[in-house]
């Protein structure tokens, strides 16, 4: 499409945001957009907006030489891609907010853009109403991009908030964001870290110009975390989140992941709560910056969604221009987690390069300890229903060296090993003691 | 300047900033352009980089049909203004990150871009790294903008951070500043809101289409700011902030200024500290956002002044969409304040609407109240050495109907208070019970 074309819309999707969409347009804005057409699955349902506006016939849409833009927020990724993708091939911009279609087939839509030369937006994918897409691209481009580090899903943040705050359980909390609409009747997507890392995969094209799938990419959710991981937290001063993480290190290749967090008073993302998304962004001439807002729900998406609408007036694209580097995913770093489990047998303590703290009680032990990252993605043990892993703050090593060197200590920690430390000491596993 | 241009600057300045944009420009960036020729003041100094660079010559720079880019860093604004109109006229792309220059002369500048149709980018003036004037031209263009409301001064940030988190006086604090560089030898500028204002300015235009000047803006700073006051704060769980505030009120107009002001833990400016920026944004879909970064000093600045060239690669322009609006100021609407003074008779009570809360020791005495803003512009007793003033949390109110209607109460607090109230009380000042 061309710069300074009139925009006239054809919707897929009349759900939560397609319907905001469609009620922020009749608000006076100095967009003028039009919405010609609407396709929807079911014919039946009475609607918000004239009857005229609907059909079930995605040809009516893709073949109207008048749209010009095709606006996607329909929840099937698969018949989602078929859209954008014949939309693209007709010339047709493509604004869209489906992050599990856009992270799930980047390299091919990418291949698409190129081959069609059209604009193809999903500002509102990643972080809902948070302009984090378009600022990668075009703020942080000639910055030195050191990290990236975000609460990028709000359900999950909003269970970890009632759960940290409130003390509800995980389940409890569960409930409680399922009812106030935050979570989906089926939350697997959102609590096993999955709508995460969809997010982190779009993320990592804008901000290094890395393109991977999300298989490809460590996520753990929210799901095995134990009442006793919040208690732990609270004790150190820490909350539980959720990050997506992506740092640079000094080789120059990227650590990424999603994983739950203990975030200390000192980070932007502490004071991130509820159904509200944050992202850090540091880099060496801006330093550390944040930005902050709603991450899903109807009118902070279609304010996403809107804005890259406004976008194509002026012919804007995404330029991905990082891809030009050749900057690549490694899994040769380490971690310093916390790891929770039953007992002792639930993990493997040689995985670790060293212990620094173990607690045990009756009904849960704990311990942090340091390991290399490939080692972890390879543990057995990680899926486990009884262990429960958490990164420490500043968690992401990336040299052991300095630490091998001296020798491995082991520190006991914890009320009940007080009084009787040698015979809780006897009492651990000698495996552990050796270390 | 066309599009896909190579970008061939000219540099104006070769102080703290722009000797960060050309460190800046020997690292690897994606971002292709050179410095051809800096212009400096005094010839003599020595300099970290080579001399065939640097001239004291205007016209080097600005009738060098190579030079595409003009980049202005120097400290004079009115030299700035003529260097600016200068490249404008000159057909030069123009980046600046001179707040004082573009606030001063907003009006001229946007007729120079329209008759010369030349991009003219300044985010570097208004929070430094934050992106907080691209965000507002493309991102919140489509939204309804209902407030913004930012800590966009480093400076008396950092003094008051200090007055409230080490109890520093705020002389001590000032001087604590300056040895660390954050504030100038002669610091009025700052600490007066005048730098503050300089930026609500330049937020204004972006953000409501409203063009005007400073001077037509109230600002208050915080060279006026009592111990007693920052004690209070405290007492009350809030912190002080010297605040930019422009809120789009029910009738569509604008209430726009620059007041310390009471923040409470609940909003995001509570934790911007020291010589961090921050801003809200309250908007009608995306709700709530925030983006906080460094707002000041050599890379951050840098980094935003390196946007902005990056920009003109594809020819970005601002684009003021919203000035088509005739929105405009108003001083019609009234403000929660709290006001401390030596006695009584520095301040005139009858110009308040209602009192909610009075306070009185030996050393200093304080009120809450509600006045219209029109009466608190031309009030005398707020220029008084002795007479601070702070606007209380969501301290802007549009109508006080419901209130007149009701029976003006005064309530009276306070320790000393307590055992001797009548006592107290008649000792007050006559006018102060009739209110």
């Amino acid at each position: 499409m061309k710069t300074g074309n009139k925009l006239t819309i054809g919707l897929f999707g009349f759900g939560v945001v397609g319907q905001g969409i469609y009620e922020v347009l009749q608000q006076p804005l100095t967009l003028q957009a039009t919405i010609k057409k609407i396709c929807i699955k079911e014919p039946g349902k009475k609607r918000e907006a004239p009857a005229e506006l609907f059909t079930t016939d995605y040809e009516a849409l893709l073949s109207d030489p008048e749209i010009n833009v095709i606006v996607e927020l329909i929840n099937d990724a698969d018949e989602a891609y078929k859209i954008v993708t014949a939309a693209l091939r007709n010339g047709k911009a493509v604004v869209t907010a489906n992050k599990k279609m856009v992270a799930e087939n980047l390299a091919q839509l990418l291949q698409l853009q190129k081959q069609y030369a059209t604009p193809f937006l999903y500002e509102a994918a990643v972080c809902g109403s948070i302009p984090i897409i378009r600022n990668l691209e075009e703020y942080y481009d000639n910055d030195l991009l050191k990290s990236i580090c975000g609460i990028v899903n709000g359900s999950t943040n909003y269970i970890l908030t009632k759960m940290i705050d409130e003390k509800l359980s995980y389940q409890k909390a569960l409930q409680g964001a399922q009812n106030l609409g935050f979570a989906e009747t089926d939350p697997s997507l959102d609590v096993l870290g999955i709508d995460a890392v969809n997010k982190l995969t779009i993320l990592l094209a804008h901000a290094y110009g890395v393109v991977t799938h999300p298989a490809n990419l460590l996520h753990i959710g929210i799901n095995k975390l134990d009442p006793y991981d919040a208690k732990n937290a609270e004790e150190k001063g820490y909350v539980i989140k959720l990050v997506a993480q992506a740092v640079k290190l000094s080789n120059g290749k990227i650590a990424a992941f999603v994983l739950p967090y203990y975030i200390d008073k000192s980070s932007q993302l502490y004071a991130v709560k509820n159904e509200f998304n944050g992202v850090v962004i540091q880099s060496t001439f801006a330093d550390k910056q944040f930005i902050y807002g709603k991450g899903a729900g109807r009118y902070p998406t279609s304010s996403a969604v809107l804005s890259d609408i406004s976008a194509l007036r002026y012919g804007y694209r995404y330029e991905y221009r990082k891809m030009n580097s050749s900057t690549e995913i490694t899994d040769d770093f380490y971690l310093r987690i916390y790891c929770s489990f039953e007992t002792i047998d639930d993990i493997i303590l040689k995985d670790f390069e060293w212990l620094e703290e173990f607690y045990s009680q009756e009904a849960r032990q704990y311990l942090t300890g340091v390991i290399h990252f490939k080692k972890l993605i390879e543990a057995g043990w990680l899926k486990k229903e009884s262990v429960s892993i958490i990164v420490c703050p500043d968690g992401v090593i990336e040299d052991v060296g300095f630490r091998k060197a001296k020798k491995l200590s082991l520190q006991l920690a914890g009320s009940h090993f007080t009084e009787k430390t040698s015979e809780t000491v006897s009492n651990l596993p000698k495996e552990l003691l050796s270390i």
